[in-house]
């Protein structure tokens, strides 16, 4: 986080932000929405994972609905209503991370009685958002073999506090020279043994049956 | 950046960057160091690059040192260390950026007198490192092409802000469906068609004499 010099002004800012997240999550809950917040870094394939699990979703017959979040532009967003779920996009502007309020004002654009399941896109960033908790039910952190064998040493902050870990593009581990199983055990060690980081290809559809299984879909 | 409520408070934080990342400038120049800001994504191959870059400079009779960047850990660290560079650890602990400050503290572990070029790896994150100067005589952004072929348009304020742009990792683009000459083809927009996009793989070794030279190294 972004150094506030005053003294009370951090906490005053992951207050507010709590105060908020909590009435998103009554909100979401009256209206029996299952709403998930996918964090990860830049290309760990959060966009493309949202897509096939709406798509396997729409199968069984749920109304999904999705928040593209990024600091500016509308890719993510296209490739969401190209895809065929009611997207909305939310840039930040500035901010490496989405808030509860951002969201508050965006749920307003959604048609929550028509809506069974929320994806929450969160912006490209391994630190931020895990301070800022969005009021969904579960929280996702999803990273890429691409980024290296030591994503979880590095970051444990949003490790811990993310209930379901995914790595993503399996499938191309071998190109990047990263071994998963070295990622697996850093996160088994990391959360005292008790739970297992779900291995995954969009691209394949390998594991994607366990994350739809770990996220209670 | 966070939001911060009391008006004029991120002002403030800039605008102290700012002076610190100035005297810093000035202490490098003093003593005649060559040094480089390495911005970039999670797993965009700053550290690797580092570490080639100062290969090749150590046969040029160059003295290199180097400040890793991370939120936590020393895995960057150990990897510069281990690679023979003189290298000082450099834990933000929750920021997600360096700043000026942090900069300023770690200086003092370097021997600047033996020192001809510095190089400094910022945490990985594509958004708030731009607002953050540390000081340094170039500023680099590296992303890779497992990133996705969007990085530009979705993070124009860092490529705006940096002096040098490189994408890395362009021998894997295949197996990630990416198409490098989009990306090369957003940046030359967003620059209004002067500045070239670096294409580099640190693994083959392509394109790396194309970064020395656009680092007057």
């Amino acid at each position: 986080m972004h150094k506030i010099t005053e003294i009370g002004m951090e906490h005053d800012v992951l207050h507010e932000n709590h105060k908020l997240a909590h009435e998103n999550y009554h909100m979401l809950e009256h209206h029996n929405i299952v709403s998930i917040d996918f964090m990860g870094s830049i290309g760990s394939g959060k966009t493309a994972m949202i897509i096939k699990l709406a798509e396997i979703l729409r199968g069984k017959g749920k109304k999904v609905a999705a928040i593209a979040g990024d600091v500016t532009g509308e890719d993510d967003f296209k490739r969401m209503k190209e895809s065929g779920i009611t997207a909305i996009n939310c840039n930040t502007g500035h901010e490496c991370h989405l808030d509860a309020h951002m969201i508050r004002n965006t749920l307003k654009k959604i048609d929550l009685d028509g809506t069974d399941v929320l994806f929450i896109e969160n912006v490209g960033n391994l630190v931020c958002p895990a301070d800022f908790p969005l009021g969904t039910e579960k929280r996702v952190v999803v990273i890429s073999v691409t980024e290296g064998d030591d994503m979880v040493r590095k970051h444990p902050d949003i490790f811990h506090k993310a209930d379901v870990a995914i790595v993503n593009k399996t499938d191309i581990a071998e190109y990047v020279d990263v071994d998963v199983n070295v990622i697996l055990d850093d996160y088994k060690k990391l959360t005292g043994g008790n739970k297992k980081m779900i291995e995954c290809s969009v691209k394949t559809g390998k594991g994607l049956d366990d994350v739809i299984k770990a996220l209670g879909l």
